[in-house]
């Protein structure tokens, strides 16, 4: 018998007609004579409002309590379910994280699952039982309740769908499945089929929007397929599967971007060992994350140009930081640049196809879009791009690998 | 070390501002140098909200997740609390039921408690820490959670201040204490210092607004000293304690009334054994409640007069009772009403006051309210009159009493 782990977000059931609806996709799934896990989301909108008020008693509201705080919202939407499904005339029932147990380590508010004991749930799915698990949420060994951090329903599912054998995690969400581009950009933009675990978390910045990325991870890490599908329409979603299981027709499956980026280049720095460490040494530690990293050597050999991008909104902080450690750095020259775009093409395929980044680049230049600095991984090549120039990039990189 | 219990309904922790209120409350008590455990309530509200949406989901919700879905409620304000109390620079940590755990039997919606494990809590208070426990929640042995019906706080409360051994339980809430009346009918009503506990119960048309009748009992069988105090003053409350330690020094420690009373009275009934069995049975099996019964027997010696009173809203449906079941109750006329009071006497002193009763129907009598109906205990009078007439009746007994 199939045994499938259906995850439900929270527009999915963002409300009591909302949450009806969802009982009658499992009703009708488990109609097909399936084994079925339930994990299931706070309401839209709750989670957040619990964080709200947590800040309102405090600015460093106690990480453990806010777990026990933010874990009720998972609650309330995996026993409404639950009792939506008695309802329906199924055998069902919720369990918390602690009732599993859901075994997590004790980084509250962000936790890895470590153990999930699964003797009680199967017994209940093998004997024709709908489990309702809330997501979210575990408990550690110190007997307290744990959260997985934002997102943290995707790693539940995933981790169940490992620890119960499952044959598939349904991702239920509110759009069709991941898309090749973002549909509010560019309305060619289309429904991907299939799509590897390793192109799903280079299209983070679209992606993100159906999976959360470390739960991409997770189920590259152990195999499990992942569908992605809407809760309002029948119509398949997409497969996230291994690499080997796709038949590459297409070189470039999606063009994602991220816009708000800022580049700061340090130009004839020493170039000597060490030199990259000491300058984002003082960065990193600042909690200030760096994206693209692009180093040259001069033409003189003895120094160095070191570009980098970070978000926006971190500009002026790290520009500080740098003037702070000059001394140390000891570069002749500093430039930023505040409004810019990341492009990427993305696609599994790239690797035995030589012409694309010949394609990526004509075709840019084309729409005089200037680049002002590229990185390249085995599955994507990005470009860094003038913001206001995003959307036509988008759309000419779309069009021409195929995608409209 | 003095060991207290203290326990916040959901109007004292209704909104952040509150719960903050409440933390300070907490940390000058714990200033005095006291152990302290704190139980609360779910926000004002909240418990209403989660039924609301769970009668929308289905009119028959699952008892079961439904104590889920309750429990979450306290499960939100103990953690809030205790993140406030953190904030205050104090060591403090909230527990849900089944963490305690508090053991309750698998009555889901009405539980009770069975057992407290104390160690982890005594521990923790003992080393300079304040704990808060969700109040109205527990686990059965079935390792789902309980819930102890509405106003379960109280009984949380008196079962914590039992198995915790504490010096007192501390109720607080958004009045003053218990009061000699209705202040909303007679603004005379004034405070009552110290009330014992059989005094308490049969206010329970007044004191049901101060603390669960069950809870009451609770606290008199085990004899735990009940404070009952306002959140939003420093002034003292009232006092609910055993019998022995109350110096009387009146006779009536208050007036309580309730409104929407019907009568029905069952004229010529066969005076024989079971007849009043034969009355009752198909009311009480249709779960209406009783409230006062008198028999009379009638100049003849053969036949009876039966009058009882219910709720108003009852009275169509009872009366459809009595007529199905004309045969066998054998009744000669029946007479109804259905726009009646009833007001009581309360206080422990009249057992050894003859003249209360005389000087209760004098002081009616003289503002020409008539009687309709009269029901004794040992510490409690209680007449029925017309619904109108509520008011000064209360005034009156008020002041003939010397409670003004």
């Amino acid at each position: 018998m199939k045994r499938l782990v259906l995850k439900f977000g929270g527009t999915s059931v963002g409300s009591i007609e909302k949450i009806k609806n969802v009982a009658n996709i499992i009703k009708e799934e488990f109609s097909k004579g399936r084994e079925i896990i339930v994990i299931v989301s706070a309401m839209s909108g709750v989670t957040n409002d619990l964080k709200k008020k947590s800040n309102l008693i405090s600015e460093n509201f106690d990480d453990k309590e806010l777990d026990v705080l933010l874990s009720s919202g998972e609650q309330v939407s995996c026993s409404l379910l639950a009792g939506a499904l008695i309802d329906l005339g199924l055998k069902a029932r919720s369990w918390l994280g602690w009732q599993i147990p859901i075994v997590t380590n004790i980084n509250y508010n962000s936790s890895q699952i470590l153990k999930i004991k699964t003797e009680e749930v199967s017994k209940f799915i093998s004997n024709q039982g709908v489990a309702v698990i809330a997501g979210f949420q575990g408990i550690s060994f110190e007997n307290r309740i744990t959260t997985l951090g934002r997102g943290g329903s995707d790693l539940s599912a995933v981790a169940l769908a490992k620890f119960f054998k499952a044959d598939s995690c349904e991702i239920f969400t509110d759009v069709d499945g991941v898309l090749t581009t973002d549909p509010s950009i560019n309305n060619k933009a289309k429904k991907i089929d299939k799509i590897s675990y390793e192109e799903m978390l280079e299209m983070a910045s679209l992606g993100a929007k159906v999976m959360q990325p470390s739960a991409v991870q997770a189920s590259m890490i152990d195999d499990i397929l992942i569908h992605v599908r809407s809760t309002f329409s029948k119509k398949p979603g997409t497969k996230i599967i291994s690499e080997n299981d796709i038949d590459y027709k297409k070189t470039v499956t999606g063009i994602a971007y991220s816009k708000n980026n800022a580049k700061i280049s340090l130009v004839g720095v020493v170039d000597k060992p060490g030199v990259a460490a000491d300058v984002f040494e003082p960065i990193g530690s600042n909690n200030i994350n760096i994206d693209m990293v692009i180093q040259n050597t001069s033409l003189d050999g003895k120094t160095a140009n070191i570009t980098f991008t970070i978000k926006q909104e971190e500009l002026k902080k790290t520009l500080n930081i740098i003037e702070k450690n000059k001394k140390k750095i000891n570069y002749q020259k500093i430039t930023h640049d505040g409004r810019l775009a990341k492009v990427s093409i993305i696609g599994a395929g790239m690797i035995t196809s030589p012409g694309v980044t010949h394609m990526m680049f004509r075709s840019l230049a084309n729409e005089k879009i200037n680049i002002l600095a590229i990185s390249t991984s085995e599955i994507k090549i990005s470009v860094l791009i003038e913001e206001n120039l995003t959307q036509r990039a988008v759309k000419v990189l779309h069009e021409a690998f195929g995608l409209n």
